[in-house]
């Protein structure tokens, strides 16, 4: 128990009170919950420490003394993966930040786990270079994080999640234990890759200190598309239609009308258009490869649509902006949202959305779908003022049901956390969630590291 | 022991004698070597399953008996890692095959282990879309082999290795378990990643059956590029100039002079230029997009290289199989030659060309480096008539320092097998290499897949 004087007093030793967090101090408030619906515990104790050394010291001691430990990044997560254990330890890595440090003649970049991520894209930027993820949570979120859940966004249609960008980690093992995996070459294929096992696995099974991460050219300039049309089934139509048109936006949105209605409502620009459904189309490259993919667009945009053509960098981060406040907006809707983050194979994008429709209709529980469609993930919020917790959970349960029938996924990007670890055996089977604790239980003997999370009973 | 009457008549229980082979019967003795030079052993048993079923029914009987079993794809690997062991069962993954099942929609194949790469790659371009990976060993070479190593081939540099492409997986445990990972989405996070971490475990953790595939919209045309040198130095420069520009080739190839010299000599097509070296360079994409690429390499080539442009798709299938025999026409420049496949950092290359090169002539013996430049990936060539094992060996181990020195590592796509185990551990540290034993023990509790190859001791 990080409450017990003599476990504070051990702590101590590791790092100064000017690094710690106990309860009643200032701050700590924050770190009794993440961005996602579940229950906040307060924390016991919150720690920062500075260096792989100092983490490697701080679970030495968490797993001498059987201390339950949460890793932290931003506290972006969706899934409830950061929220506190009592009688635990939050380790943040806040403190395990700094400058990367940008190779441009290898092309990778080597930073701190705890650097936020908006930190890295700038820094990138500026060496002329190109990191593609982009979470909507950017400005909280941090690089270890994201590489702990591989977390996603637009740009993954096209350019893949985290775990594309990642060539080597250094993390320390429950026992305190230094990992390096990993390599700082576009290619290896030297023993088993821990470095794709790590990433994903929301801290059930090291601490991430440090990533190397692979970047790519800056790849040109951008063009945005907001294409406003009469209804869901036109939108998703039209996405298969720019998917079989062999297009491939760095991003590919959609809004459904209930979405559009709560942009029109609560947001700060105008949404373009007038009709109740949206997509969002970007495209990045040379002006000549944008003009040919703004043709090849337009040629896949029904007649009934209205299509706008971002006039200048300030309406595109407008739209980008819209875009990335829906979740806000669509809470302020009703008093309560439960937000879910399913995909689906794009062959039943159509039969997903009818079938969560419909359930949420038979329970008298609003729905509004919106996300990344281009990659068959759609963000599916309940929307509700007084509905029973049970109705709401029953509602989830059977969208996850709709997913796992049609082929599709619990989560395509915010992980399972604690909000969707019932359902988990459910998708993996009862061999991959065999392996699964086994390959827990070799890295964490004494289940020390976000227990009870993320993975399958 | 396979040799034994009562495992050969339990497993034609299993198989019926027309799908297995045993030591005497014809054809038996290919299976007693793969590509690599490492020494030949005859199998005492081969066996065809072809289904999952059958796979997982030999393997249980494999387990309780402690049979060794080496599963094999085409044979076409460079490292060992398909070489019969003693007493044990060679599992031949060739009758898993069949039409690979195409969705364009979902843009994704499902297909057995034991179907050819080019053959799949054949159905995907009939479909009108595009599987990048690309090994030379292509015609060869079968999709559960690639994904059992992570294979990958020049157009790794812009469009990633095999890994990359791995959707889910079919595969069955060493006690005859059937495990299902992965999905049919772009994006899932369900889960720790079994499907990574089985990628690259060149048959110690289970045997594919069936994997799933990721598909990429047709790319459009291709340019190819023939820039003949004067130096290898400058042929360095100017690799390092088109990474600087941005450009992202889908082959950036390297021929050093003996390379260049022995397919001169050997090579049935007229090699471009009369200078010594020579990088190949092609894109894709549509024309404009040609075009463009094309006026940036151009900026690119110092002036005194000579580059040529292919004129036609028959010029460029005869610079590609240039390219593709060179590790033939090495072997014909010397009685022998042990062939290695280190990959740097880009900006180590001139180094570890150069301390390679030392090292080769303190020992007095010539050298060949060609491969994937773009990716920092050399194919390295030790050529010789006579010279005593033990020389070769300690030139080969002094290549792997350089690489492990300069950052790099000991197999960029060839894989550790039997041939670089030795050196395994020095690139891994002591805590992956334990961390690897420990799943290989839950994947393989008796040891019986692939034993004493591709992970460290």
């Amino acid at each position: 128990m990080t409450s017990d004087e003599a476990i504070y007093d051990a702590i101590r030793m590791i790092l100064p009170n000017t690094r710690l967090l106990r309860p009643g101090e200032p701050g700590i408030e924050a770190y009794a919950r993440d961005e996602s619906t579940a229950r906040p515990v307060d924390a016991d104790l919150v720690a920062f420490p500075r260096s792989t050394d100092e983490v490697s010291r701080l679970l030495q001691l968490c797993h001498a003394q059987k201390i339950p430990v949460v890793p932290r990044g931003g506290g972006t997560g969706k899934a409830g993966g950061a929220i506190p254990i009592p009688g635990g330890l939050v380790l943040s890595t806040e403190a395990l930040c700094g400058t990367p440090a940008i190779d441009r003649r290898d092309r990778l970049a080597q930073v701190g786990a705890g650097t936020p991520l908006e930190q890295v894209k700038r820094h990138v930027e500026a060496a002329g270079l190109f990191y593609p993820p982009d979470p909507s949570s950017a400005t909280g979120c941090t690089i270890g994080g994201n590489v702990a859940t591989n977390a996603a966004g637009p740009a993954c249609v096209k350019y893949g999640p985290t775990r594309d960008y990642v060539y080597g980690l250094t993390a320390v093992l429950a026992d305190g234990r230094v990992l390096r995996s990993g390599h700082r070459t576009r290619k290896s294929v030297s023993g088993l890759d821990l470095t794709a096992l790590l990433t994903g696995s929301e801290g059930t099974l090291a601490v991430i200190t440090d990533v190397t991460l692979r970047l790519l050219p800056n790849p040109g300039g951008a063009e945005t598309v907001w294409i406003s049309l009469p209804s869901l089934e036109t939108a998703l139509e039209t996405v298969a239609e720019i998917t079989r048109a062999g297009l491939q936006p760095r991003m590919l949105e959609l809004l459904d009308s209930t979405s559009v209605a709560a942009l029109r409502r609560f947001g700060e620009s105008r949404v373009p258009g007038d009709l109740s459904c949206a997509l969002v189309v970007e495209f990045d490259g040379s002006q000549d490869s944008l003009d040919e993919q703004l043709r090849g667009l337009i040629a896949t945009i029904p007649e009934s649509a209205q299509s706008y053509v971002a006039k200048s960098a300030g309406e595109r981060a407008a739209w980008r902006q819209l875009r990335g406040i829906t979740s806000i907006v669509l809470a302020r809707v009703r008093g309560r949202k439960y937000s879910e983050d399913i995909a689906v194979p794009l062959s039943r994008l159509d039969e997903a959305v009818a079938e969560m429709r419909r359930c949420a209709r038979e329970h008298g529980i609003e729905i509004a779908c919106y996300g990344h469609v281009g990659d068959g993930n759609l963000h599916v919020n309940l929307l509700y003022d007084d509905a029973p917790h049970e109705t709401i959970a029953l509602v989830a349960d059977e969208i996850f049901e709709v997913s796992l029938r049609l082929g599709g996924t619990l989560s395509g990007e915010h992980g399972i956390g604690q909000l969707k670890r019932h359902m988990l055996h459910r998708e993996l089977g009862p061999e991959m969630a065999r392996l699964q604790r086994g390959i827990k239980s070799l890295f964490d003997p004494h289940d020390i590291l976000n227990p009870g999370r993320a993975l399958a009973d």
